[in-house]
């Protein structure tokens, strides 16, 4: 968000060379070009390969490049705003709701965060259901979303369903509980694996984790946890009131 | 989020080191304590150090270690939960809110983000309000707070009072206006140098950067950028509500 300076403050190297980056990005770079090489970038700034590259590092933090294997480092697109709070409270799979199930298994091994949130013992039963969220045409997001068996009883046993009509029967019977509140954390995170597969990234890359925790019947019910490319993703929050507000 | 597998994906190296380490740090070792140097470390796990730097960076990505200055790496407390969503909107300074004013400055240059939310037209004079947050005695966000001073032409000029009573003269100012909706986006970022500063962290370190715009007098009259440590802070949205429900 720019260098306004309340005070002065020592900078080192590589902060001093992003600012000089960016601006040469603004004003020398298109979307989606291919940036030289980092000899050549290291040359043309007088900078050491080590300084280069942390300025780099900074410039994928915020956004503005982005590093694909086999294509090398490009100017990023401005981020794309995805909504995560929804104006209404409601449970995963209702009406509107734009993350697509991709399969379901029943399990009784959850990471130990998800079980403190559930207050399950070990061996309780839990559906999980995968998802994931395409924005233009690109997955933005993965998601796996923990609900309590018992708190589903209509859900059809295991073997009797392929993996994704499962995904569908266990939102289908969500719907039939009462949703009595919700809330949601935002942190950073790392992918894992088989979400970074699904991310189209490599295993670690920076993500914003939020993690949703559905109360139905005085206990916590569901939790959701989403996967979101912190490269690509801006979360938005309450968006549609401001914006109708602007509009109108 | 542990390591539920639904389908198996090949791992790089660093990322089953990383899960290996993760299981160490349960077991092994306490909140604070100081980790091996890395070339012992790189020894006993029979690794390369290029692999275990990218696991060790993995880590401190998902807020298990805290590299430090002086001291080495340190085995990160859990993350603390922030409330950033109130339950109610109110304007920045209102009662109850947990940021302290730290000065103030009149200016007519603002980030093009900024200004582009604002829609100022360049020379537009903007009250740009610096805050800060402190948690568990722990600095953890820092703010600049940009207010059109159209809006508040109650406010004094700048010669006439010092930067933290001028602070608290535009946000007193704020207060008297309706507060006709807000909406916040979340989004990754690195620590501006005089941020960093504040938040007692390297220029450059991952932060959680929320931005919050105002709606009065059907225009966008105020535009918040908290700056949030990535690695110690849980952002939380509507906690009260679900917690509230739970506790019932």
């Amino acid at each position: 968000m720019g260098t306004t300076q309340l005070e002065t403050v020592p900078e080192p190297k590589y902060w001093h060379l992003k600012t000089v980056l960016s601006d040469a990005l603004d004003s020398e770079f298109a979307v989606g070009e291919i940036l030289p090489n980092e000899r050549d970038l290291a040359a043309r700034f007088g900078v050491a390969r080590a300084t280069l590259r942390q300025a780099l590092e900074q410039l994928e933090l915020e956004g503005r490049l982005q590093r694909r294997r086999g294509v090398g480092t490009t100017v990023a697109p401005p981020r794309v705003g995805v909504a995560v709070d929804p104006v209404s409270h409601t449970w995963p799979g209702a009406a509107g709701d734009d993350w697509q199930p991709v399969d379901a298994i029943e399990s009784a091994t959850v990471p130990a965060a998800v079980a403190g949130l559930l207050a399950t013992a070990p061996g309780d039963p839990v559906h999980i259901v995968r998802r994931s969220r395409v924005t233009h045409g690109r997955p933005v997001a993965a998601e796996l979303l923990y609900v309590l068996a018992e708190a589903v009883p209509g859900c059809p046993p295991a073997a009797s369903l392929g993996a994704p009509a499962r995904a569908r029967a266990v939102l289908q019977e969500l719907q039939t509980l009462e949703l009595e509140g919700q809330d949601r954390t935002v942190e950073l995170g790392s992918a894992r694996a088989e979400d970074a597969k699904q991310l189209d990234r490599l295993p670690g890359a920076p993500v914003l984790v939020v993690t949703t925790r559905y109360v139905s019947g005085g206990r916590t019910t569901a939790v959701a946890v989403s996967t979101y490319r912190a490269d690509t993703c801006r979360l938005t929050f309450g968006e549609s009131d401001a914006a109708a507000l602007l509009a109108s």
